[in-house]
């Protein structure tokens, strides 16, 4: 799988760092913006999905999945770029943010801070509207490789419904259950806000590589319903075990402290079920472990077992042992090829990160 | 004229408060306001230029028409929302704009004021990007309609190209001219902006209501050339007739009020012109008078007659006849019809809007 990753990767970084629609954006400074992210070397994991998905069907169509793969990644891309803006996140993959970075690109208009920050917000907001365009722009060119127009228009509408219907959705609920009380949201409605948030763009990916090798205007044809699927329990499972992290996890490994979930009592299913599983004085002092400044190793220990006794840290694992088995029955209908082995090794990856 | 124009926003008010794009988006404080604009009445006069435009080239079109029209009026309006976070308008058509309506909305939450602010801002940011989304799959589904599936795809070509790249630059380029000092800003640079910000929706509305009338996948078609020529001098006439209005226009009339402009010191070409043109005493009297909290009626005068006195309203209100001489050209090759008669109306009512 690696080194299927690592050819994707070089391709798509490719594709992204010669494809001509940012040219002509004006300013120079937005321009580099709207490129900045995609051109930032990450794991290209949803392009690789799409590759799989569609060589899983068509092993020669390569060619075909190029645009799509490239489409998918950029897409993820916009999102990001809203995404930092509205949880005010100042990095990203290492890296300043999209906002934080057009802020020094202004820092020569010599406004005053809060303006500048404006400014450099406002010019992020434009980066990843150009990126949206950019995103369909790609897919419809798909054309140019050997995708039928229909197929075209249908991945189009497959984008539009799960990438930004769906997905939007899901950040928007997200910011919702981030406002409500704690007590007043329970797991099943963060199971639906992951389900759009995290699934609904490895959904896109998956079926948008299916019906580009499939060559199908339809996305209900079984094959691209059941990798469909797949890529939603993939999702599902990745985030709970990113959940699991969050709390349990390595903090050298996860390239983030650990008390980051507590700190802002992350609505995540793991939570709500440790507490709606505690008893009243567990679940208290769950609680007032939550929402503080700083994390001590012995506050982390007495969340971590809190969790742990309560049964939800046995009961998600449980879930994401379950999500790998459905993963790996979706897959075993297909005949044995390179794909299915990568998308086997994928949802290993994603299920059984360390912790 | 008024009553085609009635007529088309009535058929467009019934498609987009019909159409099912926005259904299943949450939480439902955020579906409405991806409705909000859109259901506004406004004069759809963008959708009415692409009716026009069209059935010039084919009376028996308008079937073909509906889904563009709606999807260029739907487009502008993701630009507004997003327009408005950033210029922070708290009003659009008399009404609450987006975002001011959002932060009346999350209440409930009772979220600190300042962070109340950001969310209101953060859900109408992902409204925009809803809009976006659904002006695009309303131009796909043109195919229902007869449009073929690839004058469609060009149609969204053209829509990610005037519509995402030239008018995105276009608002970036306004934002940068506000933050830059005014004497750096040549009047040039104030035309470059205008073509993209106001005159690249217009041309695609023009361009792509031709399209969908020829059934065309080639935008360089000659009549489609001339059709978005028509539009972007339509624009630019109607730029500088609203440059005039921000200046000398009767305030009752206009809706805002007239020192707007002055207090932001707006980088139109009218008031670059006049700045180049003024000797120094004057220049230095008319930047005195810029970014005032207030405008009296003595200093209006003042600022209206200097602007009058440096030759610069003479030269723009020639512009804009010359401007509208060539609108009038750019039609006089199409054979007599209603439809040419309204583009007539349309462009003589831009370009003699009375001040």
């Amino acid at each position: 799988m690696r080194q299927s990753l690592k050819k994707i990767a070089g391709l798509i970084d490719r594709v992204i760092a010669n494809d001509a629609f940012p040219e002509g954006i004006k300013p120079d400074y937005l321009k580099n913006a709207v490129r900045d992210y995609p051109m930032r070397k990450g794991k290209r994991l949803r392009p690789a999905l799409v590759f799989w998905c569609g060589t899983l069907f068509d092993a020669g169509a390569e060619d075909r999945l190029t645009y799509p793969a490239a489409a998918v990644e950029i897409f993820h891309n916009w999102t990001l770029v809203h995404d930092d803006i509205i949880d005010r996140d100042d990095l990203r993959r290492g890296e300043p943010s999209c906002h934080i970075r057009l802020a020094g690109d202004l820092k020569k208009f010599e406004l005053p801070e809060q303006e500048c920050k404006h400014m450099a917000s406002s010019f992020a907001i434009l980066a990843g509207d150009l990126q949206q365009a950019w995103a369909v722009d790609l897919l419809r060119r798909s054309t140019t490789r050997g995708v039928r127009q229909d197929v075209v228009s249908a991945m189009i509408a497959n984008m539009l419904h799960l990438g930004s219907h769906e997905l939007i959705s899901g950040e928007a609920l997200d910011m919702e259950l981030s406002m409500r009380p704690l007590e007043s949201v329970s797991p099943e409605e963060a199971d639906t806000m992951i389900d759009l948030k995290t699934g609904a763009l490895l959904r896109l990916a998956a079926e948008t590589g299916a019906m580009a090798a499939l060559q199908t205007d339809d996305p209900e044809t079984p094959e691209v319903v059941r990798i469909g699927k797949f890529a939603l329990h993939c999702g599902r499972a990745f985030q709970m075990q990113d959940d699991l992290l969050g709390i349990y996890g390595n903090e050298p490994e996860l390239g983030k402290p650990i008390g980051n979930d507590l700190r802002e009592a992350k609505r995540t299913p793991l939570l709500l079920t440790a507490l709606q599983l505690l008893p009243l004085s567990g679940k208290k002092e769950l609680i007032s472990l939550l929402h503080q400044d700083q994390y001590s190793p012995e506050m982390l220990r007495q969340a971590q077992q809190l969790i742990a006794e309560s049964g939800a840290k046995t009961l998600i694992e449980k879930k994401i042992a379950e999500l790998a088995r459905s993963c790996e029955e979706e897959l075993q209908i297909f005949p044995d090829c390179p794909a299915r082995k990568y998308l086997q090794e994928f949802a290993q990856y994603l299920t059984t990160r360390a912790y």
